[in-house]
């Protein structure tokens, strides 16, 4: 019973970390993460679920507190700004992934990190540092769990809590005991099944807002001394014996310090889910390169990673828009014939555009061995596009866009920003304050509030 | 995905569900069960984690609302209420349990029913209707689970989520639809896993708490619109496929509206883990019928469930109150010498008493084939005892104290209601009254407050 598990390893490495330890780049990617992910939060508030999420919060909830619900402009308890904060930056599909965990570790380390440090009066450095912590954190339990994990188990919810609960930990300043205590408690619950995607029910957001609340529960009740348990992951009876078949321990724990899941993000270019777009790019490519139009196709065959058929293999003709970003065939007509499948092209109209739907039965999904060997580390492009007169084009993107090798500029995150800040209904100026508090992050004696205006509701 | 599932048909049926359909037994148990959850709530408020608990409500939780923390004397939201009281009810180890199912109904059942018709204004009948459906909801999903989820999941979290849900629905109108909506979303929130128990962890309250709040939540989710999947329980991504490898979908609506949930439930009489109550039984028998002494013992073989020797197992030597009451051989310690395992008899004192602890090395536990093949539905009490003077005497107990066929009256449970109280320092006039409003509960026009006084903190 004495053994030193990883977790207390992780924990302690965590614990101990410092904004003066951290490489430069991975404070200036951690503010450009920052700022993405408050586009993707301030976009979410006009979907349906995160507003059924809202009225709850505040029908439950705290009404009071220096806590933003940054969406729909009112102060809360730390826990219900991470609620709601993080099921609607999880909403629109555009915020960063993890490729190796399959994890978006954003839309759960943010809003517990900057609910805490608006809480504690937290400067901009502990809140990047606390992000940091927050994403490692994530991203080694999202790879221990492994691939078995991720058929049944949706890692944002389940990887996800640990990720808050570090995140929130580091903000409250803890120790190494109070760090495995916040990580004990957070396996303890964590939760999330993909059963929802097939049926079109609204989980997912639901999954992100309880990783994100229940991790930073988790690190206040570690605070004031509740003791969680240090072999949550690693023992007998812990998450991997519960939750996973080929779970990896030393992912938990190798290169802590020389690697940063921060750098290895990436950032959503295509507003569906990230298996869709590795062929979304190879796609936009191949008919790029070859002057194909929609018309000129007949079939495309996109060469997948098994995560890809798991996850996407469910939706065959969408129902809903939310379902629609995780159709293969939806996001691959909309690339095709509108070159793009930003946040604007999913709606209610595109849903019932009959050339969308019709290419989009064009559109088959097949494993492909190679494809699939390299995943989870890469995520290969492969189409191939057969043209109606008789050619077969094969396309191949070996670095997605988005992807630590293909990141966009400080612009290009921006111009996003204010896409996912319109479509979200913001006031622009809450969002050109957000962008500027972003860049400055590492400066700021006191994160407090990032809204210009207290808007009240911002509901379309 | 147009197939009906089993868990629509439950759904339906909790929906449905109506006072005039109840037996009057049930209605009787019901009140019955509910005087002792009340019970196990206020002696729960002295226990740390349970403080830890209620001071992050505070913090984090609503100020404000109609919804009483039993232990404490303050109110707030259902939410809040439903957190505390469940962490409350589950940690001294007298709250009710169900055999087959391996749950604790009541700690997740009546939290979540309470807060919610404190918050509505409903009336008596509809919390015990809601109860009794919360009873149905989490012991079918905990059969349904089967014995290897409860080898590795604490099914009062996991199941108990999904009897929160359906409780707190029930409370609120719920529609077949919306019950549907709120087992969904619960299921995908279940969490619990055993790990915490051989550490001395504090997560056991944690569960409870959550699995009460997170239950609740879903139902006050569901009400709002948010839809949960159909597939939960049975889907290819559901709870069994990622949670149980021996599920067994026909238990979900096997004799519905014929058998009753509430009747089959067991009272606790010793204040330990019921695994240890069918042997305590059994060496009191025994040692009762041969005049035996604890001097005269020299060696106590019990022959247990597999079940037993997973939970029990992992506590060798117990550190903690909390984990003594998990100790085959420190319970059987206390019956041996002081004829009695009550709330009292675990404590720091009785941790440390030299004379406690030898007998507790003199405790064995061995899987008996008979014992286990009975188990989940029997838990059959068996003791090999040794004695000193060269004899080995069996003794055997078919219907362990408080299980139905063996279960206390009402003044048994007023007695144990008021020894509960006590040690969670309740005020007395608070005590008499919740007993009074129980015995006449289906008579309440609206259940309200339960305690006579606002007491503020009761804190020892």
């Amino acid at each position: 019973m004495k053994r030193r598990w990883r977790l207390e390893e992780l924990a302690a490495f965590l614990a101990e970390l410092r904004y003066e330890d951290l490489p430069q780049e991975t404070v200036s990617r951690t503010e450009e993460l920052f700022l993405d992910w408050a586009g993707s939060a301030l976009a979410g508030g006009r979907e349906r679920p995160v507003r059924v999420i809202e009225r709850v919060a505040r029908k439950l909830g705290a009404r009071e507190g220096s806590c933003e619900v940054l969406a729909f402009g009112w102060r809360t308890s730390p826990l219900f700004a991470a609620l709601v904060n993080a099921a609607s930056s999880h909403a629109v599909e555009q915020d960063d992934v993890h490729n190796g965990a399959v994890l978006h570790p954003g839309a759960v380390v943010f809003p517990a990190a900057l609910a805490a440090a608006q809480e504690a009066g937290a400067s901009g450095r502990e809140l990047v540092t606390a992000a940091v912590a927050g994403y490692e954190a994530g991203v080694r339990v999202g790879e221990f769990l492994g691939r078995s994990h991720y058929r049944v188990f949706h890692t944002t919810g389940t990887a996800g809590t640990l990720a808050a609960a570090a995140a929130t930990a580091h903000v409250l300043g803890a120790d190494e005991e109070e760090m495995v205590d916040a990580l004990g408690s957070a396996g303890t619950q964590a939760a999330g099944l993909w059963q929802f995607l097939a049926e079109g029910a609204d989980s997912k957001q639901l999954h992100a807002a309880k990783a994100a609340s229940d991790g930073l529960l988790s690190a206040y009740l570690a605070r004031e001394g509740l003791r969680g348990a240090r072999g949550i992951l690693e023992g007998e009876k812990g998450m991997a014996a519960g939750m996973s078949e080929d779970a990896e321990p030393e992912r938990l724990v190798a290169g802590l310090g020389e690697r940063w899941a921060v750098l290895e993000t990436s950032f959503k270019v295509h507003a569906s889910c990230r298996h869709s777009h590795p062929a979304a790019d190879a796609l936009i490519a191949g008919m790029r390169e070859n002057g194909l139009a929609a018309e000129d196709v007949e079939v495309v065959r996109a060469r997948v990673h098994a995560g890809a058929l798991e996850v996407l293999g469910d939706v065959a003709e969408p129902e809903s828009v939310h379902q629609a970003k995780f159709s293969m065939g939806f996001v691959l007509a909309l690339v095709a014939i509108r070159g793009r499948a930003g946040i604007e092209d999913f709606s209610e109209e595109t849903l019932r555009d009959g050339k969308i739907r019709a290419f989009a039965r064009k559109v088959e999904m097949v494993l492909d061995p190679e494809v699939d060997g390299a995943y989870p580390e890469r995520w290969i492009g492969l189409v191939d596009i057969r043209t109606k007169d008789g050619r077969t084009i094969t396309s191949r993107v070996d670095v997605p866009r988005g992807d630590p090798g293909n990141a966009p500029d400080r612009g290009e995150i921006e111009k996003k920003v204010r896409r996912l800040a319109t479509y979200g209904g913001a006031p622009p100026g809450n969002v050109e304050r957000i962008i500027r508090r972003a860049w400055g992050l590492r400066e700021e004696p006191e994160v407090g509030p990032l809204l210009a205006e207290r808007a009240g509701e911002v509901r379309p």
